[in-house]
């Protein structure tokens, strides 16, 4: 591979953990360089005094966006917030591709966005055409496209395990029991974040409202053709540092949906179905990973079926999958930079 | 209150969790001293030299049951695994009450046991009328009684959270997705149980088999007149050492459910229902005391309802509500060594 | 005991962690009612709100300290920052004790002070003869006292192993390693006490720098009769939430540094000293009590000495400590409020 | 290069956790292959039903050391406990190169082994000429060698920050206070590595007789050409599960030993030295990978510094060492299989 051709990326938002997690996973990325990293505050550092885990491996100096020369950038991932990722992301110059790990362009409507959300979307007609990259479903329509919206990570988990079947159980029954460790709150400083209120103990939050929500309804109503599914979305904060686990309870028949899953992912290379009667998948099988397991149970009442689906959720939930999205936008290989990634366990 | 009034406690199986639990609770109570502290493989040692912490406090010689002089002991605590506990209680003279924490005789129907346990019931007669000890929902018939089955730990939660509300809602409806601390696996040496396996990650287990499902289906149907509800089980591992969670999807009128539990719960020391659009509950909110907290939320898909029930499993879900059975089967303010337990946070 | 007889208590500072702990703490006195609690930016709340946990047991409406009516107030325990404490406290009407928690109070040389806080004390002569709350050391002085000023978290720990030896050991030797839980680092926002930061690794802070050597240095010196003791103090960051464990390395003669603190606590209800070659003391045997254990053992190289202490760092280490100190303060049992307390364990 | 180089490696002992890692690194090893994992209770499975973590990655069927077919080995990693292993090692034919992580072939002295492990060594004139495999200090040494020794995981951290200094401190100075995460307790089942009594917490163990004090000291003794370096050793439990940070307390002159160390690890590149006056070094800042970070810190007391190194024990301390000590036997790239790892964080 000839160097000259390794595309130079920015980090939007490195001083989080999603942005962090990209310039680390971008250091092991053949064919790409990351080349600026972006922060406000913290513009000024290095990455590595805000994140020293990255000393050596995948330093950067942290600056503003506005004294990124665009000109050398091929492609900026996009690890803000929402709002603040569209406020940036529309002011890029054309020939810059995006990957947006925010919600921004999650939502094909504007107007569920902004319900959503709770601000007017900044482009409406983009969002309602951007893809959605959640690339085992999504991956042959990626490539070419400059703009690609990377799903949240209970979104990623919940699809995944619901889309394969949707059309197989009754679309009525879904009820998503989702759990996720703290990271995912992201590096925001709140009270109910902190060690000492986030260890030894759990609770649900969002329940009822949680904005991932619309996000896992839309696609299951594009993938079922219809309007009308709703979903019950109930998530847990667990005490961990990564690792999202969603426990899907539906109605159906356990081997037809054990079938179907297996024969869509009999294939890809990052999500696996476990044979039947296997131990449940554990968030610490897939730590550090891009991977995805997937089983399958049948419950004791008659034609209720749990669906049980785990991920890292800074991974395959976040920065992995993003960087798989960019390399399908590429025409890669959609394993280039993630097929070295080894489960930490214990 | 005259020393001579109280009453003399052996606890069986002190070595365990919930056995040293009863111990140290016991210290606190103003109307029983523990005399006598039962094990088999740890006999001879001092309960501190297994549980350091209750030195000082709440020590006594392990000794086997064997050797314990029942003559001089007035009530049993029956801490010991299930099956090794019916053996021994049914050895047991009859001047003694029993106050058993096993899954022996939880369950009314003998065949039932011996299924989901899978051994034969010693006394089939006496579990088909053990008095289930839920005291907010059998306390008065708990007066004089001579044995008494604590309720599991899911279904104290479980049942707390359901039995107000199953002649309100859709009965076929029911999905509990529980999560459990460690601690609720006991003291038993698995490799999954170790802090290296059991931290910074989590996985459901005993999906649509745990044995805790037919016991909640046999008070939910009791309560309902009914013998066909069938519920959805789920068992989450959480890294946290105490606490339990349940989180029930249900179908039903939330404004219904909330009125309807907090009508039950107006009064009662233990059980609160926190009012509409209260913080989800937080097992840290009830660590280390007989409290449980509910709450009820409106689900965005019309007509289903979430209730969400936190206990802690070592003291409500055990040994605390063994305590609360005993004052109850001596007619005594059924708060009593209890009253005093504060939450301990962070 | 006479109702009207009980103390009117104000808790300055209780949305922090030692504030709400304080708050838990009085709710179990039987010779004091919490009446107030102050805060700042959380004024108009009710402490439930901050602090569910409290809710029913001991929940209060949090005020401006300004906002109370001082004349009904008898002590007011100090939950405030270091230096926002002793603005406080030195407008407080004379008829108020006062039991301060910060570090304002601690050092008797104000100019030490002034170097080891960066700012000047506003009461440099109330300082330097304000009593030194460590009660198993000046408990007799304290009747009386309308201000006691309790030690750190630390300095308790380190004082109470090393009090007792100072004088039988070369007292140019000591070495404190010590390791607190994240609690004992407040309720203030920092990345650092986030639990995915704090989760899962550990890290030394402050080496060489910390503030509470000075304090412990100067109680050293008192006790020898001497000024230029040094020590070494070197802590780390535990992932736990409760809990402080010192290792102090000194060089003496094992059996008389045995004897020496067996003889000092023989009697003290809360401090006791284990006998040799048990196992180590672990801070899970004293969390949620105002307990202190202590053990000692030879090192491998001669002379060398390992004196171990643990404590609960927000019970004897800070609140429990401060009732402690006032209960000394109005000639009380020592133990009013504080025998109760039970280690919660697992 | 060519596949038919790559050497086939056989893990001994591979259902523990350095088995487990070192099969785990050994898959991203351009030069080995796994070939064959030996386990006794647990042959007839597959690995990844073990460890699931592995599947799909790592696997490999498990099978009785007797049942391995050693003509086709070339390399075995020893990963088995102190005495098991060279029970095994010493029966391996001649052509098997041998890397051991056990304790066997650490003490030159045999007498010394006899009394630390409490059994006679099987080859005292072995174990007399092993070369140590610290590869920063004996790398050179270990060129064409059949048997190495992998240090202790606590050794490699203390050595790594004490061997370029000890010739210039005090030597009777040397008090290593260390930290240890429970994966450095193995996978033996013992109540005291269970997640509700090694969580939340910590206590020192083997105060003044752990196994790695005797291997400290003949390293430092060969060092400094002495024979009466002792040291203070006193591990502490923390609750995390991999990770080690050792906080050596020592005199001397703080510049000399900054400017020592950063010599010394200028160039290899594993082991770093933090310039003065960065925050501490947090072992969650080498998670993952086989980095040593060394950090040197003035004390409050003149002459006295302290100097911290953190490592992750199953991979520098442990399984990434042993690849490294392989890689320098075979004249390799000593990163070869390690340089892509990165610290996970959060």
């Amino acid at each position: 591979m000839n160097v000259e051709t390794k595309l130079k990326a920015a980090v939007l938002g490195a001083s989080g953990y999603t942005g962090a997690e990209t310039v680390r996973l971008l250091a092991g990325h053949p064919r790409v360089d990351a080349i600026a990293a972006t922060g406000h505050s913290l513009a000024g550092k290095q990455l590595s005094e805000i994140f020293p885990h990255l000393a050596g491996a995948a330093d950067l100096p942290v600056v503003k966006a506005d004294d990124v020369d665009w000109s050398d950038v091929d492609v900026a991932f996009g690890c803000l917030p929402h709002g603040t990722s569209q406020d940036l992301i529309e002011t890029l110059p054309n020939h810059v591709r995006v990957v947006d790990l925010s919600a921004d362009y999650r939502l094909r409507d504007a107007d569920l966005y902004a319900e959503t959300y709770g601000r007017a979307h900044l482009n409406p007609e983009r969002t309602a055409t951007v893809k959605y990259g959640l690339p085992e479903w999504r991956g042959a329509a990626l490539s070419g496209e400059t703009l690609v919206a990377c799903p949240g990570c209970y979104p990623t988990a919940s699809l995944l395990a619901l889309l394969p079947i949707i059309q197989i159980i009754d679309p009525d029954s879904v009820i998503i029991d989702a759990k996720s460790g703290v990271s995912g709150a992201g590096r925001g400083l709140k009270e109910g974040n902190l060690f000492s209120e986030a260890a030894e103990g759990l609770h649900a939050y969002g329940v009822g409202t949680h904005r991932h929500a619309p996000e896992i309804e839309q696609e299951l109503n594009l993938q079922a053709d219809r309007s009308d599914i709703g979903v019950t979305f109930t998530p847990h904060l667990i005490p961990m540092t990564r690792g999202e686990l969603v426990t899907c309870h539906v109605r159906g028949d356990v081997d037809q949906i054990q079938a179907a899953l297996a024969a869509k992912y009999a294939d890809p290379p990052f999500v696996s179905v476990l044979p039947p009667g296997s131990p449940a998948p554990d968030t610490r099988h897939v730590r550090g990973t891009n991977n995805c397991r997937i089983a399958v149970y049948p419950d004791r009442v008659k034609d209720r079926v749990v669906v049980i689906a785990v991920i890292d959720n800074l991974v395959k939930g976040s920065s992995g999958q993003a960087i798989q999205n960019l390399n399908l936008m590429m025409d890669w290989d959609e394993t280039l930079g993630l097929s070295g990634l080894q489960a930490l366990f214990p």
